[in-house]
């Protein structure tokens, strides 16, 4: 084993660079509006192209707008990937994936500054678009084009909340969607992203970073429970067919189940719709979501089979018909062991207090798991929030995560 | 005691009048949309006026649009009347309302034909808006003018689905809302009502008809749960604060404790409203609706304290805000006694196997109540629908029911 090396990192240009990038499509005091292939993106884009050649890195955009950032190494072989998308929710905050993006940039500038040129080729990336937040079904679409996940239909077909097509978005900021699959890469061993926490379990553990060891499986269904329409006084509760009072019982009963379970199980009920939805008549049809996510693939499958027998039972047992549909199911995503002992090992030769816990949101890790070892590393989120303009993470903490990913990056590459 | 006399009630004209009185505001074919003061509610209260003068009846439309048929007896003294109103749902069927207006004609048309004047006078009437299908706070709006609990300013500020004022939709059909105060009557003693069930009960113990003893005490709330909203994956169980599990837990309690009460409690959720709605984001606020009724004032009380314990308990235990508003408060109408024995005898007399059971609905009943005794005469429903067009119930069952109501106003009148 080689002894700990101190990485250093400097927390004002830390600082600057989070500020000045969260002027890209910044959104009152503290929020950011910046969706893909947006003037404020395009922007934000060419400011971290900038950086990077700044840096004294080889920038490359490719076919979809991932914008690279390469320091190349001694050794010929594949890269070491760190970075994480540059687009943000309508409106996010300024940490939500930019955070990883520059971190990768912070880490490798720092490296070269202080070591030179590495052994392995390190490279930074702002990936372009995670959150679907202008093009719905375009998550992880930087992610998913370096990993050949974008099919040749899917540009023209993938539409926008303002019913534009994802292809002609591209075609205004100079993109080609013909050439989608020119952004695929097959020259990638590992991909580290850092992110902010988005949760509240570093701030309550009092820690500033975790290494994230799985991303969570998570899977939607949407559930429609049909009754029988009823006067709310004329129908007395022994002959009632009550999609609500079964909705009830079921949306108490799969919080319960996850509840019990106990971290890292979560289950949420976020949507419910009700038919006709007047106080004075028993509903006859509730239309409800049910989002479960587990990173344990076993106790996935225990979470799920539970909450799948007690929707059924609720149902049978009042008379309801039930319809359960699959809208989304991703398995969970493990980071690589060697990554974990590798980035726990950083941490700890930096001195940096941490934890290792799964993730309970999804990230462009996942994608890049189809050709790549992954990892994470989190930075403690203030009050967990995010998705929002309040969402904060403190330059110190920042800092310290930058030197767990620096530090790991230096134990792989150099 | 009198001995029982036979009273005849004509099927093939009761058959005529019920379906000839559903083409004013057909809709589909079997559905009937007669909102207050428009065309159909026009003509329909024309046809009314006809049958009664046909009858021999003195006819009389008041201020606001109650359409009377007297039957003058004998003696002076105040009216025994029987009717209800002739506005419907949007659409509704044939039968709720409107059956109980030409069963008030029907019965004293057969008694003058059969019984010649009576002692006491008779009237019939169509009151002219009770659903609040077109102006949703004029609820009563015929039986509330009767009653003189219409305010002065309340017929200017009343407004209809189409933000028109139920002053002017008075106006266009020849009504001076300044008026409104002259339909108040003070010589009323007696109060009959049939109506069709809206419910199972009568079906489900094979009887025609039912004398209703009670109108249900109603309340509505509308409860707000205000918790925390955070991302469905990142934040754990144990620390949210999530109002769609206080919801669920308090509407299947609710429900719970009105079918433990048994018949004739009964407490519904109609209505759920979440924030911000979205299958992956816990919620922070639900708001949701609390319909609960019993027409025994102190089983009344009970229910309502239960429910109020309940949704503070959860509130509290789960570190939800919460606020009940009360959006509506009638307490329980009981029948008159003695009007109640006088229409249990005469189905008796009849022959007509029945049963005594209170009201789930509200009905003109209540409101008539302040001025006069009342009771009502209820007619078996299919399949308990109520409110659409499938509502339905037979001729032969609503001759029992006009035999009933006739029977009882001959022993009141004669």
């Amino acid at each position: 084993m080689r002894s700990a090396t101190s990485v250093e990192i400097d927390p004002v240009f830390v600082e600057r660079v989070v500020m000045e990038f969260a002027r890209f499509g910044a959104w009152g005091a503290t929020g950011v509006w910046r969706t893909v292939y947006s003037p404020e993106w395009v922007a934000a884009a060419k400011q971290y192209a900038d950086w990077c050649a700044e840096a004294g890195l080889e920038v490359h955009k490719d076919a979809v707008g991932n914008v690279w950032g390469r320091l190349r190494g001694a050794e010929p072989g594949p890269s070491i990937v760190s970075g994480s998308h540059i687009d943000s929710q309508r409106p996010g905050g300024r940490y939500d994936g930019a955070l990883g993006a520059l971190a990768g940039l912070i880490a490798i500038r720092a490296l070269s500054a202080q070591f030179g040129p590495p052994r392995r080729t390190l490279e930074a990336v702002a990936l372009c678009e995670e959150e679907g937040s202008r093009f719905p079904t375009a998550q992880f679409w930087g992610s998913r084009a370096i990993v050949g996940r974008i099919a040749p239909g899917d540009a023209v077909a993938t539409k926008g909340y303002e019913d534009e097509t994802i292809a002609d978005a591209m075609r205004e900021v100079g993109l080609d969607p013909a050439l989608i699959a020119e952004a695929r890469r097959d020259d990638i061993s590992d991909f580290i992203e850092l992110h902010i926490e988005q949760g509240p379990i570093l701030e309550q553990a009092g820690l500033p970073v975790a290494v994230v060891d799985a991303i969570t499986g998570i899977r939607h269904l949407r559930v429609t429970l049909t009754g029988e329409a009823n006067h709310a006084g004329a129908f007395p509760m022994d002959m009632r067919r009550d999609p609500m009072a079964g909705f009830a019982e079921i949306a108490a009963g799969v919080v319960n189940t996850a509840h019990r379970m106990g971290r890292p199980a979560v289950t949420t009920v976020g949507r419910v719709i009700a038919e006709p939805n007047f106080p004075a008549i028993v509903p006859h049809t509730v239309q409800f979501s049910v989002d479960a996510r587990h990173p344990d693939p076993a106790q996935r499958d225990i979470l799920y089979a539970r909450h799948d027998a007690l929707m059924r039972e609720v149902a049978a047992r009042r008379g309801l018909e039930i319809v359960i549909e699959q809208s989304l199911d991703h398995p969970p995503c493990l980071s690589d062991p060697g990554l974990v002992a590798t980035f726990e090992k950083a941490a700890r030769d930096q001195g940096i207090a941490f934890t290792t816990m799964p993730s309970g949101a999804g990230h462009d890790s996942q994608q890049m798991a189809e050709i790549a070892k992954v990892c994470m590393i989190f930075v403690r989120s203030k009050d967990g929030r995010s998705h929002t303009p309040e969402e904060f993470s403190s330059i110190p903490d920042i800092v310290e995560g930058v030197r767990v990913l620096a530090a790991g990056l230096h134990r792989l590459a150099y």
